[in-house]
């Protein structure tokens, strides 16, 4: 198991990702016939607010979650599990120290979102993607360049432990 | 003027305010004929998304930062001073760990928004708020009830440091 987390690292600092992280109990060979998402929905930066998250450990990132129209409306109808047609992007960014922030504030205190590293997908097909869970899995670095497969199959091992809100971590912001 | 700092801050500390901070020269004392936000600007939770920030120091604040169609539009042109209608919100939340999170990623890494603390507003109309740059500053905690007088007059001398970009701090996020 060890062995296989370590190869999941190894392959996503090989592959060049700035915000991945592990599972604590990676499955790094999950072989059903897996399909990713492989072009970025059109319009998502118009998207609304679902919410924001922070990683630290390697991570340094910031996260800004949207939602298209049927996600926004599934979140606040509190409707589970999510509906086909529910996309939901999560924009990562560097989360850095803002110099001229802090000095209006007068100290170290203010983070803001750097330089973009990669845009992630969640988009519900019951049927496209059964394999994992109904979703569809999709991780655009910032040049838009699709993640490869080994590392696209990380993502439905972390998420399936998210049983209570079919796969989704992030929770709305009223 | 450490004394006007000690004032604003314990005026903040009263005030029960949940994400608030102190200029490094806040002037405690501008007197002019100032006009704040009375009114929650209706329909913000759904506008677009401008960017994201975390403030911490005493706040440990998440901040979300969305704009109407007006102030988008002037980000995405790179239009300054920004137009007559431009209206910014930042909604606050508690920046947590998020327990849930941390059980799937394996160890403490995740912070997510928690509980709601106030919005922030700022709305352009150069001849309404021409006693603060042309900004009316709008601040209503999580029941909506907009900030007292003494404490609105605190926005401004902070905001009026940042001249570069027409006392906007938040930049775009791509």
């Amino acid at each position: 198991m060890r062995q296989s987390v370590f190869v999941i690292v190894a392959v996503a600092i090989l592959a060049g990702v700035g915000a991945y992280t592990t599972c604590a109990s990676g499955q790094a060979d999950k072989e059903a016939a897996s399909i990713f998402v492989k072009e970025i929905p059109p319009g998502y930066r118009d998207w609304r607010l679902i919410s924001v998250a922070h990683e630290e450990g390697n991570l340094h990132s910031f996260a800004a979650v949207l939602g298209n129209d049927v996600a926004i409306k599934a979140y606040r109808e509190e409707k589970l599990p999510f509906p086909d047609g529910t996309i939901i992007a999560a924009l990562h960014y560097r989360h850095v120290p803002s110099e001229e922030n802090n000095k209006v504030f007068g100290r170290p205190q203010s983070f803001v979102a750097g330089s973009p590293t990669n845009v992630q997908f969640m988009i519900k097909d019951s049927t496209k993607y059964a394999a994992t869970g109904g979703w569809g899995f999709g991780h655009f670095d910032k040049d838009g360049k699709p993640g490869d497969e080994a590392f696209m199959k990380t993502c439905f091992p972390c998420h399936a432990q998210e049983k209570a809100r079919d796969l989704v971590f992030t929770q709305y912001a009223p």
